[in-house]
């Protein structure tokens, strides 16, 4: 167990000596524990078994997985295959491909040169670039989120998006926190956030820790607090967002928007601009990720469905842009024409 | 474990030997198995810790505790004392206190008498007559209801309305279980309905071993499948309907109905008259139970929540008239204009 004090922000994804540190996500909030990682696999499994989540933490996370891919040099077309590894290791979260193809990048030139070790520099100046723009973008996406957060409020959110869910800072819950340090009376209804309880384990815990009221509801208690005036707004994040502006983020998101919509809650989505893909022009593109069925099970205290019965998984769903009253990046606040100002927010120079 | 063949109907409360028998519901679907209860107390525990749930069954299983109060004759205060305990075991579901006080009723006359072994009698006679009401009524919901049903049609349910919620045969499922018995090409969606896994637990259980193709989701995963197209109605059940047809039921009813209504999928209630409660005028006069966190927190491997962070547990929450298509009672299908609708239901004579 850390001694971390409980108000200081946490670094999820950190280069240490020469390997990856991660906070364990699996282990929180029962204890707060780093994992080392030392090869590209270990760092796939640390994804894909979700001991780093969230978008912008498992990119960062992949392109220190690069790093260590050149660290144990064995040719190009191992570290090609380890880059490959890193970059399926999840489908939907753009923010991991961008991540790993810009840590790839990197290393091409010097590859080129047959320079592994110029390359592996290269690499983890891209990672550690990669990790302090998250730092920045967050802060950034926090002060200009602000601007959305009454004096007074009743803030729903859904999932995780704080620290554990970048590299340090968050993205939704990184403007709670801000709106809550800096004065502003916020309580938050956090949805637990089936099937993992991202928002009961990690979005309870660190709010928790700063100090946030913090209430954790089922995900279906949701829509009647909306109805009884108990939420003034939602605030989420996003592990792919399209060009016209649709969002993808963990399951339920969805029901969350349109329960939103229909009681006159403004919902919001925070996202760095790394989340942003430009190639899926809408939803529909996104390929959502479908879990295995234990998710499910395991915490009903089963290890299959009942005889005859299945289950459905998926790990995301989209809302359309038409359901988002305004997209948060560190870029600024995006609202109205959504086509448009992602269209606007890329611009060469812009 | 019983030897019970699967296509049959489950008994879930019945009086045997003098005791109230009932399927433990905690156990399904690892173990089919019985428990015995023999005073007020047990039946009032097995209420409270959902051994037996499901507004019917826990209307009839109280109607038995009646009996068992007499068979342990000790006076008619202590008597009276026990009556309270059943008809206060759970607030929300009126078949509870419809059920008790219809029993209590029939012990009234023989205690005015001081005969309280004409009294169990006449209780044990209404208990019974409140059992075979609710497997007649279910199956005259069934019949009614199944022409809601499209000849080819994925229907979404949420929480359990079948054999095991009532005495026996079921509400809402009972409505899917004879399309399916009668030939209809039906799938089931069923929300997993958390905090207590109902969904999973129970009903996944009960269409597998009707052989109803049956796919259990998280409860965030239903507004998604139903923007895709892939849900054509919804059915669930009641624990209480007020005079003007809002709909109180397990929490996170209230959020299919909103999702349901913005996609254009009919949503179906089906529920005995017993669930109706004319005295209370709209769905606000409801009584909405909060249960104990621990029911939000163990399935996610938690004893107590994050450290400053709470836990709301509503078991039930109340979907408005105007977003119910229809509300399916033995007595014939309610549309329109529920008040009036309700009123003719519960006039004299109807």
């Amino acid at each position: 167990m850390s001694e971390i004090p409980d108000n200081a922000p946490l670094r999820t994804v950190e280069w240490v000596d020469g390997q990856l540190a991660l906070i364990d996500q699996t282990r929180i909030p029962l204890a707060l524990e780093y994992v080392r990682l030392s090869t590209p696999e270990e760092v796939e499994a640390a994804i894909r078994t979700m001991v780093v989540r969230g978008a912008p933490a498992i990119g960062a996370a992949a392109a220190y997985g690069v790093a260590l891919a050149l660290q144990r040099w064995n040719g190009r077309d191992a570290f090609e295959r380890d880059v490959q590894r890193l970059r399926d290791a999840r489908p939907t979260a753009v923010n991991l491909r961008w991540a790993v193809d810009r840590a790839a990048s990197a290393a091409a030139p010097w590859l080129d040169r047959e320079d592994p070790a110029g390359a592996l520099e290269a690499v983890l100046r891209e990672a550690h670039a990669i990790a302090r723009e998250d730092e920045e973008a967050n802060r950034s996406i926090a002060r200009h989120g602000l601007h959305l957060v009454p004096e007074d409020s009743t803030i729903l959110t859904h999932c995780n998006t704080g620290d554990l869910a970048t590299v340090t800072g968050g993205t939704a819950l990184g403007i709670i926190r801000e709106a809550f340090r800096t004065g502003r009376r916020v309580r938050v209804f956090a949805d637990e956030t089936r099937p993992r309880f991202q928002g009961l384990k990690l979005t309870a815990w660190e709010l928790g820790r700063a100090g946030v009221p913090v209430t954790v509801i089922p995900d279906g208690a949701a829509a009647s607090l909306m109805k009884s005036g108990q939420v003034d707004l939602v605030i989420v994040g996003a592990d792919r967002i399209a060009a016209n502006g649709d969002v993808a983020n963990k399951i339920g998101t969805y029901s969350v928007a349109v329960c939103a919509r229909a009681h006159g809650v403004p919902f919001y989505v925070a996202a760095p601009t790394s989340t942003f893909d430009l190639s899926c022009p809408t939803g529909q593109s996104i390929p959502i990720e479908e879990r295995d069925a234990l998710e499910v099970l395991e915490p009903a205290g089963l290890e299959a469905p009942p005889p005859g019965a299945r289950v459905f998984n998926p790990a995301f769903d989209v809302t359309p842009a038409d359901l988002v009253s305004a997209i948060v990046t560190e870029k600024g606040i995006l609202q109205g024409d959504y086509v448009r100002a992602i269209r606007d927010l890329f611009a060469p120079g812009a």
